[in-house]
């Protein structure tokens, strides 16, 4: 590639705190990197297969303008380079901790052994190749929500390394989160002081639309929004946040201007309706606010830059949202608008540090 | 029904203008009372089959407060007898026109010459019962999208009828609505100057989130919501605004307070991939604002009812709400909150009166 590499920087107006970005993606260079880490009857079975990947491909990996300029390493995808990693994002915002997730494909792995085994393999290539070398990085723990089981048993073997701060599910999943069949996940990442992560990804099982399948890239951007809503008034109704209340859930890139009018809804069906879930025993927006952080890019936002604090308003909390970059994802709007214009310093101190300090106890 | 009936009315604070109830619900007694409209085959197959009725349940039927206290007439549901909707509705509410519409579950009629008989039946019930002897009344046409090309007659032979105002489609339908299969469908529909109405409801081929089918009925409420946005950016993205621009599209008890950050994201969107959607020339909120209509009942507003204004402020336009009673049903929130609190009179007339007469082209 010969794009010029971003300059993409922290701003020099921003707070003198400990930035925190809590979306920054990480990929093997190929799955061959990934290989050492499978045992040999999988490492076979990759190779017999002749399987080259399991990345999703719902942005297309082969646009130039789908990552940021200068992130793709000669030998790489972009993100899969741990030196250039540093030098064009964590030097230049001087971060101090970056939240990195890889999900490589594992939840459209339909074989659940080998879902388990890439799983485990992904998470120890981490933990070996990015986390190990770069005290800044904190990872994600990839489990197999095909078989909850051994998904708790992978959360319980890597669970109390400090390096991972959280059990990250993909929004398309196969059901609703909050589905039972899932609680020993969230009980064993409880069980670790884990976050659950909820990003905008996933093997795609259902249509994007709760109508079928649309015909445009567009209609399929627009509407994992409607999914993340789903999956988190599935988490509520569910009663996730009632039964584990310790477990922190975060939504990774998707928007979060949805979310008051959702909440409004939701309280409003909720008074009708809350004889079906009696554990969502307040208001659902008060256990949504206690228990929801959602990354702040990209951003969804009105067109008059100044009605977004009305928003933020309307969120009814300032302890939601969480500074992201996305990288090396192109859709990061850039470095002037990564957080909201005229937000007063407290609001953007949490935004920036505290509240991902607090969701990923990272101070203690 | 022991229940007594409601005392619902015209509040007397409001402007004296000839008010326009844009969704009102009416269905027969019981199927008998479509058999004298089918032909001898499809009323034999009804009897033969000993089908008792297609009327969906996306409502609790059975339940006492699933309808307005009063409403259920002796002999028949909520919304069968028109001396009642008179006296309840009409007479109270010094309505001047009332839009009605009854979709009678052909949506879910796999048979496409079956649901193709019952929109015949359905229409000319409709006409001979309701629309003929009460002039207040305006109808909407149900058709079989099941076989776009005869939906298309059906609204040919009965398009051009005065009483009839638009062509109705529910909301969960079996594809996304703009797919070109029913392009047939909206170009009758424009050619008799009829608009297009998406309602709150349908036979639910597709699960009702984009991540698989729910647990309780409160997430299938709160999702519809993200149907009938599903179904608006289906219709924006494949051109029907473009193709059909005096196709007015009415969205019936979807809420609205989505709509502000569900434009901005499709802005923002667009933006970025407009090349596959040429004939989206424009902001898709620009086209938005001009083509699509909404009932403003059941609402899903912010618990302070002083900031629902700052929400139809961020709607971008006074022309897009119509008042609404959600007759029969009971989720209409009461005649003191029908309307948004502290609305000018200006805003008032048009949310009561204007934007429908202008929608459905009443004043000719």
């Amino acid at each position: 590639m010969t794009a010029a590499a971003a300059t993409y920087a922290r701003p020099a107006t921003w707070p003198d705190v400990p930035v925190v970005d809590t979306d920054v993606h990480i990929t093997p260079r190929s799955i061959a990197a990934l290989l050492p880490y499978l045992p040999a009857r999988w490492r076979a079975y990759v190779r017999e297969s002749g399987i080259r990947g399991l990345e999703s491909d719902l942005y297309p990996p082969g646009s130039p303008l789908a990552a940021l300029p200068g992130s793709r390493p000669v030998d790489g995808p972009p993100g899969s380079d741990l030196d250039l990693l540093r030098a064009q994002l964590l030097d230049p915002w001087r971060t101090h901790i970056a939240v990195t997730h890889c999900i490589y494909g594992v939840d459209g792995i339909h074989n659940p052994d080998w879902a388990v085994a890439m799983a485990r393999a992904v998470n120890d290539w981490q933990l070996a190749e990015w986390l190990a070398p770069e005290p800044r990085l904190r990872g994600s723990i990839v489990v197999a929500a095909q078989d909850p089981a051994r998904a708790a048993a992978e959360i319980d073997r890597v669970g109390d390394r400090p390096e991972l701060v959280q059990v990250i599910l993909p929004v398309r999943a196969a059901a609703p989160l909050g589905t039972r069949a899932n609680w020993p996940i969230y009980e064993a990442a409880e069980r670790h002081g884990l976050a659950l992560a909820v990003y905008a990804g996933g093997a795609g099982r259902h249509p994007v639309t709760p109508v079928g399948r649309p015909t445009y890239h567009l209609e399929e951007y627009v509407g994992i929004a409607h999914a993340f809503q789903a999956q988190l008034v599935s988490l509520v109704c569910e009663g996730v946040p009632a039964r584990f209340p310790r477990l922190p859930i975060v939504l990774v890139e998707a928007g979060f201007t949805w979310l008051p009018p959702l909440m409004w809804r939701l309280d409003k069906n909720w008074k009708g309706l809350r004889r079906e879930v009696p554990w969502v025993d307040r208001l659902p927006s008060e256990i949504i606010r206690e228990t929801v952080r959602l990354t702040a890019q990209p951003l969804d936002g009105p067109p008059e830059p100044q009605r977004l604090l009305e928003v933020l308003d309307r969120l009814g909390s300032d302890r939601m949202l969480m500074f992201a970059t996305d990288y090396p994802h192109h859709q990061f709007d850039d470095a002037e608008h990564a957080v909201p214009t005229g937000l007063p310093v407290d609001a953007l101190t949490r935004l920036l540090s505290t509240n991902a300090v607090d969701t990923y106890r990272l101070g203690s």
